[in-house]
């Protein structure tokens, strides 16, 4: 699949492999680690497993566990699913939250685009719970829900920075937030979760796909292209002191 | 709620009424006749349940039927639903391919995406509808996947057309077409399906709700904003002669 590479953002993570980290925390008691085993197996099982149709003996044969290990420490697959999710989700907006923000107002919308876009990748399984999840457990809705909006008010906030305020006509900022935050989930659900092959084909790897989504988004928000050189400097082949 | 409002595009169209109009021409046999009754039912009783909770029961109350009747045209609520669904999306493809095309390249965009959000407004059920039996028969999903991307095809050909072919560093037509598709998409997904009240709160109506994605739309294809004078000239209190 073409939309696999290697080396991208560097900030971009696998939660599973995240969990498996944690375990090597100082100071933890077993029973923690095993509780860090035992989540990096569900996160695993999404990956191959729509929660839809995943059992605890997915989730048991992951981690080498025994399925009374696993009730030990959740009531059944939602409550652990669930908190598996959060943790992704807090992970995903502490990790954003840490990316470098450039002078540069094109690779400002690059670095977390591609961030973003590579764990969506790496994480497609999870992203797709999230969804399943917030249609079926209304306490995950409202969370996920929260965090969609804090999303969206920091993208409308930038956007009004840089908006030219003498253009009466500017569409509302916040539903410019919507429109360009719609348009890449979008992209993510039919790349990444439906795999839909015509889209795929069209994406040469994650860097290609973030300069795509960055150039439209650019364009969406300030009215105007990136010029060459500010596209260029953010390929990866692009050597110069940064 | 804002977001409905009177008089929009004059192609707009309700699924429901389009069947009982059906009804009236001429030459139609009473089973013919009894038929589209039936689909009309289908189509109002999706607006109002969503097709996992669908109960034929739904659709006999609201053709004022008997059950009897029911199945003698429809083997179960799956295959009356594939059919309602199918005569949707050809009706809509059929009236998308009415809409007059504009001489200016800003019209050309607001107009169809007015028709666009109207019929998703008003045929919300019928659209969500259209998701959730995608996933479930294979037989609509391959339909459903040919008529988008048939749309993903026409639209990357007006891009290609309105492009500079002079710039070098031009995303490809056809992911754009996708991204500006997924965003209006997504958008409709969540003013419509889920109704989302935040983003609701954001839309005074349809014509406004058009505006604001065909500008970003307009951006995100050219790389330059519509001209003030464009933007005016489609909206529904202009007069002029047009």
């Amino acid at each position: 699949m073409p939309v696999a590479d290697l080396a991208c953002h560097p900030l971009s993570f696998d939660m599973a492999e995240v969990f498996d980290e944690q375990q090597d925390a100082p100071g933890l008691t077993k029973g923690q680690r095993t509780l860090l085993k035992v989540k990096a197996a569900v996160a695993r099982a999404l990956e191959q497993t729509p929660y839809q149709m995943l059992r605890i003996s997915d989730v048991a044969d992951q981690a080498q566990i025994s399925y009374g290990l696993f009730y030990h420490y959740y009531k059944d697959k939602e409550r652990a699913t669930v908190e598996v999710l959060l943790d992704f989700l807090e992970h995903l907006e502490k990790t954003y939250a840490q990316i470098h923000v450039s002078d540069d107002d094109y690779a400002s919308l690059y670095q977390p685009n591609l961030f973003y876009l590579d764990v969506n990748r790496r994480n497609a399984g999870l992203i797709r719970a999230c969804l399943t999840v917030s249609e079926e457990v209304e306490s995950f809705r409202e969370q996920y829900t929260l965090l969609i909006d804090r999303w969206h008010r920091r993208m409308a906030q930038s956007i009004r920075r840089n908006q030219k305020t003498t253009d009466e006509l500017l569409p509302d900022a916040e539903l410019v937030a919507y429109g360009v935050g719609g348009m890449i989930d979008q992209y993510c659900r039919q790349v990444y979760a439906q795999q839909n092959p015509f889209l795929s084909r069209l994406i040469e790897n994650t860097h290609h796909f973030a300069e795509t989504v960055s150039i439209m988004w650019y364009r969406a928000v300030y009215g105007r292209s990136p010029t060459k050189q500010q596209i260029l400097n953010c390929r990866p082949d692009h050597k110069s002191g940064e």
